[in-house]
């Protein structure tokens, strides 16, 4: 009467749109307002809006307009806080942000299909999507990236997370939105390095699917360094889309061993944290594009001048491609502990992508440290250093 | 170049066994090791073991046996330390044990493809499985399910979760298993309470989906009553198969508003925070389902006859049907206080499970209060009260 055991297996099906907007909050734009409508039902739906004080600070006419748009809509009733927190990786280096949001949550009886729409950059979009996945196990999070780099990448993914016990990112879920909205009007006011590092995560992306886009990037690297609005929108576009793609074929949890959205980031994370996080995520995914390429190259996979083009693209982008916590000849090397930690990040067999061509990545399951020290000390002494 | 949208759309599917045995942990029961072997890779996964203070004092030679069992299986390593924390509902009402296992996932640096294995009760099993679904995104979450509830319910569905500023579960996620093992040895040490509260999850799983299996637990209510370890293995057998059934069958992590499987819950949930949880969840879904059963009865969806035949299967295993908590006549009487809680955690429209008939629900959007305090009222006067 009783098996052994009973198997269980079940899919869920994720499904969200990412959308691509100037002035999301001006009265006339419509985007948010036919969202909601198309998600209305017989219940009024609240919606709770965080936003990173970064943006708050520039965009003085935000709140209002944000508070203007809501009172304009019907069947959702903005709660009445708007909240502002701190901006940049402060958000994520411990549980005050999500702390606050679950009080708000709590306070504002935000039930399951109310909202919870985050206004700001990828360190904030990460602490306010943790709290929205663990509150009441999961609340609709409606993502509205303001970097390039949260516009590109983190902002239309599937992972949220914060750091703790000093470890980068070292709890989280794996949360996909309920809507992405980007507003491309915010990256005007962006500084320089914010709106240079995100344009990392796309050449990351080229270099390991898309060598069309890699070429493109390279046609328009001028363009983009002095702040083209045009060739920014093309380059989110085109990378989010990557990413999409990516994240929907295969894996898009991660529970196997491969990530190959991960290229140049082993090294990142570490340097990342070494720094205190002065170096910013998308300048130390350039450094640890430059080091991959250059590792693949004295590795045999890649040619000398394929990896010179990458590191030579990055420096036109206004990227580094090295770092003086990297120089150094101590035996316990800050990259021989990162590659240590990402081994262990991941789990079971280390996996690590690099470049076989351009638009082409090539997994492999050794890192031969020496070769990984050698690589560092070419970026180091061959090239003109840029941070 | 750039359209206004991309649409996202992925499925993941989920896998997990639930296997019946019993001695998992004798050094003659093969059904871990071949589970261990099935999943071995060619890294050496590393094995957490946390156990229910209950169960440990209960059980003595436990953690020696877990020891040994391991010392023998090769391609996996237990970590040094064995953790023991306080069972029952102390486990989840702080983030104490949480904190203590990400810790321990720091110290022995426990990665996605290393094991958290949490031998206990259901409070423990939420505590440990939420703190394995956030930490690192997510560990291989092994359940060893020590009481009835937790064998034939919380143990093997999607769900974990803590309480939190007073609220019963207000943070957790849906995370599947990565295996779960029910051994029904365990159960011989349960109080009296723990052994028949558990029962009311089958009596509330048949009586919402299969009139069979009701009867079935009609006709061996003094069996379970008095501990008859065949007729329990049965009952947590079938129970199981249904939930996972359900489960399976539509909307897994719950995005829209109906729970079948929360028949009889709405009251319970409050019912057990009211008490400081000194009434035991299983205690208090009994008394859930006596009052919804009446109501049922009083709304005139089913027979009286059907409404009585619960209630006396309910005190024929000895679980309660009413409690002095809600003997008030107070005008913020805790049911209607609960309701309008359960409505708010659970979002959206309101959507309750009621009975028809023996054996098949039927959902409503609406409860009328008059009525709710009517059942109440039924259930304290006219019938033997056991708590
Ligand atoms: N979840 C993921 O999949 C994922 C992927 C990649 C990176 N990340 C995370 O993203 C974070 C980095 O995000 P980021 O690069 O967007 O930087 P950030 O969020 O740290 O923001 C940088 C600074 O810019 C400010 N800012 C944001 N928008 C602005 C605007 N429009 N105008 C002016 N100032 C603005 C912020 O207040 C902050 O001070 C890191 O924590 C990284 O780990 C997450
Ligand atoms: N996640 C879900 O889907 C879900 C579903 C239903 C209930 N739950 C939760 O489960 C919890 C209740 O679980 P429970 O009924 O298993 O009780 P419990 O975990 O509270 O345990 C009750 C007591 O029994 C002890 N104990 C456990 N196993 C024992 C054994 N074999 N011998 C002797 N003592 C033992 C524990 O130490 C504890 O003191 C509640 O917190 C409830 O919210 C979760
Ligand atoms: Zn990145
Ligand atoms: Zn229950």
């Amino acid at each position: 009467m009783i098996k052994e055991s009973i198997e269980q297996s079940f899919t869920v099906t994720y499904r969200y749109q990412v959308h691509f907007t100037e002035d999301l909050f001006a009265a006339s734009n419509p985007v948010l307002a036919r969202f909601f409508a198309s998600h209305a039902s017989d219940t009024v739906a609240k919606a709770l809006v965080v936003v990173d004080d970064g943006v708050a600070t520039h965009h003085p006419e935000l709140l209002p307009q944000v508070r203007a748009y809501f009172a304009a809509l019907s069947g959702i009733l903005l709660v009445d806080d708007l909240i502002v927190v701190n901006g940049g990786e402060y958000a994520k280096n411990d549980h005050a942000v999500v702390d606050k949001i679950i009080a708000a949550v709590d306070q504002y009886g935000i039930d399951r299909h109310s909202y919870i729409i985050c206004i700001g950059g990828g360190a904030v979009l990460d602490a306010v999507g943790y709290a929205s996945a663990i509150a009441h196990r999961g609340i609709r999070h409606i993502r509205i990236p303001t970097t390039v780099l949260s516009q590109n990448d983190s902002g239309i993914g599937v992972k949220n997370g914060i750091n703790y016990l000093g470890k980068k990112n070292f709890i989280g879920t794996f949360s996909p939105p309920f809507a992405v909205f980007n507003d491309f009007s915010f990256l005007q006011t962006l500084s320089d390095r914010a709106w240079r590092s995100g344009i990392s995560e796309a050449v990351k992306v080229a270099l390991i699917k898309d060598a069309v886009f890699f070429e493109w990037i390279a046609a328009h690297a001028d363009a983009l360094y002095h702040r083209d609005a045009d060739a920014m929108a093309y380059l989110i576009y085109r990378c989010a889309e990557l990413h999409l793609q990516h994240i929907a074929g295969a894996d898009p949890f991660e529970f196997g061993s491969s990530r190959p959205l991960d290229f140049g980031h082993w090294s990142a994370h570490k340097l990342e944290q070494l720094s205190g996080f002065n170096v910013m995520h998308g300048e130390a995914v350039a450094i640890g594009i430059a080091l991959d390429s250059m590792y693949s190259h004295l590795r045999g996979y890649l040619s000398y001048a394929d990896a010179q083009r990458v590191i030579h693209l990055l420096q036109a982008l206004g990227l580094p491609i090295s770092h003086t916590l990297l120089h150094t000849t101590a035996s316990d090397h800050p990259l021989l502990i990162g590659l240590e930690e990402f081994r262990e990040h991941l789990g079971g067999r280390l996996t690590i992508m690099l470049l076989q061509g351009i638009g082409t990545g090539v997994e492999v399951h050794h890192m031969d440290t020496d070769h990984v020290l050698a690589a560092a000390a070419v970026l180091q002494n061959d090239f003109e250093i840029q941070l």
